[in-house]
């Protein structure tokens, strides 16, 4: 793997670092095949909206913060994407939260639980941060899930108020949500089951989102759940947005 | 690589299939690694389209077939992607017309162009297709193109009238229409350069685009070029699907 050598101002410079991570992360081993697919996925979406955190993605991220704040058993989940791309950033934010985080991967082997937990172990390591990682030992299960993608644990995601899930898939949404959870997703498919399903969906990229949310706990931003936000209201204005690119 | 287990009756048949190919091709060593991210965000305008050939789209691919059929040198070329996404069936679409294919990859390395043809060479054999098989030793450069992507055959895309240039990048293609050719791209964004740039832009999936042209050569179809064609209305009709979709 090379050196990543763009210029920052190089007009694709944020997509071609993000490339260059997950490349990164793949011969490390944290990556399931479909990977790279679900990242391309991603960027058509993100091409769509502008390459821009929106004003409602802004409002969503706040109003998620703010019940990340207010939990009593906050959990932040990490998948192999997630970390490549917002590992750092989002221990950072457990940290300020208090809370641990969990790996939480769809196609979980241990192989890649395994390389996953020694990437981010390293940025802890690097950055001094001093955050809990779960995962590698699951004892618990998601109730109505079957095989290994019900696997998660006790002390984490089972026992969890108010969950962030980067990138779930939708049925393990779902079943969160019937577990009562306030479920928080970071899609940028404003129409997909897991940003419909989810209590709180923040449709942005989710570099942008963890750097948003770190900015926001640096600043001395008063951290107010929105009672007035409804999240298909939300979400519609994601679609909107990306219907006028279209219509324009 | 496993065997491909899916049921015909599974609702992401197609999608799970196309994917199932790509590791194939991977495995092989036939994609550049940005092929699976350049995959995934197709999915995503594929879904935005229905995932299925438009009519629009159908009027395009007739339009393109009849200019391919009435072209003195007709080209087909392929790459990475389009080799295993659709390899067979653009070889039977040459053969029929009687032109030749040729390889055009982006990021071009020998290793990779020797791949793609052993995995068309074993096709041919396996099917009893002739159709020749171009970009091995290219000996003729795309004006205005710089670096390894200029490269091409003087039998082949030089000397083309008419090119069929499935998934271009959009410096390509432009050069391609200045140097006067008919340019027909395969696209699944409406938006993307390639698509406004070129002559013909049919906006589907590459696979279903292959199927589509090789069922018209298969029955009476009368093929005639489409003289009120106009590629601009035909690509914003594609526009319309997606917007039309993110608006109900």
């Amino acid at each position: 793997m090379g050196e990543f050598t763009a210029d920052e101002s190089h007009p694709r410079y944020n997509s071609l670092l993000s490339r260059h991570k997950l490349e990164i992360a793949a011969s490390k081993g944290m990556l399931a095949d479909s990977a790279m697919i679900a990242h391309g996925r991603g960027e058509a979406f993100d091409y769509l909206l502008g390459e821009e955190s929106s004003n409602n993605a802004i409002i969503a991220t706040k109003n998620a913060l703010a019940h990340l704040n207010a939990a009593k058993r906050p959990i932040i989940t990490i998948n192999g994407n997630t970390a490549a791309l917002a590992g750092k950033e989002l221990m950072q934010i457990a940290e300020a939260l208090n809370c641990p985080i969990e790996i939480n991967i769809f196609y979980r082997t241990e192989k890649r639980i395994s390389a996953i937990i020694e990437h981010l172990e390293a940025i802890k390591t690097e950055h001094g941060i001093t955050t809990k990682i779960l995962g590698e030992k699951p004892d618990a299960k998601i109730p109505g899930l079957e095989g290994p993608r019900a696997n998660c644990c006790h002390e984490g995601i089972f026992s969890s108020d108010v969950i962030l899930v980067p990138l779930e898939d939708g049925d393990r949404c779902e079943a969160l949500v019937k577990m009562g959870k306030t479920v928080i997703v970071v899609d940028l498919n404003p129409m997909s089951r897991s940003a419909k399903m989810a209590s709180i969906t923040i449709v942005d990229e989710i570099s942008r989102v963890a750097k948003n949310m770190i900015d926001l706990i640096e600043s001395d931003y008063k951290n107010e759940i929105d009672i007035d936000f409804v999240n298909k209201k939300n979400l519609q204005k994601s679609i909107n947005i990306i219907a006028a690119n279209y219509m324009s």
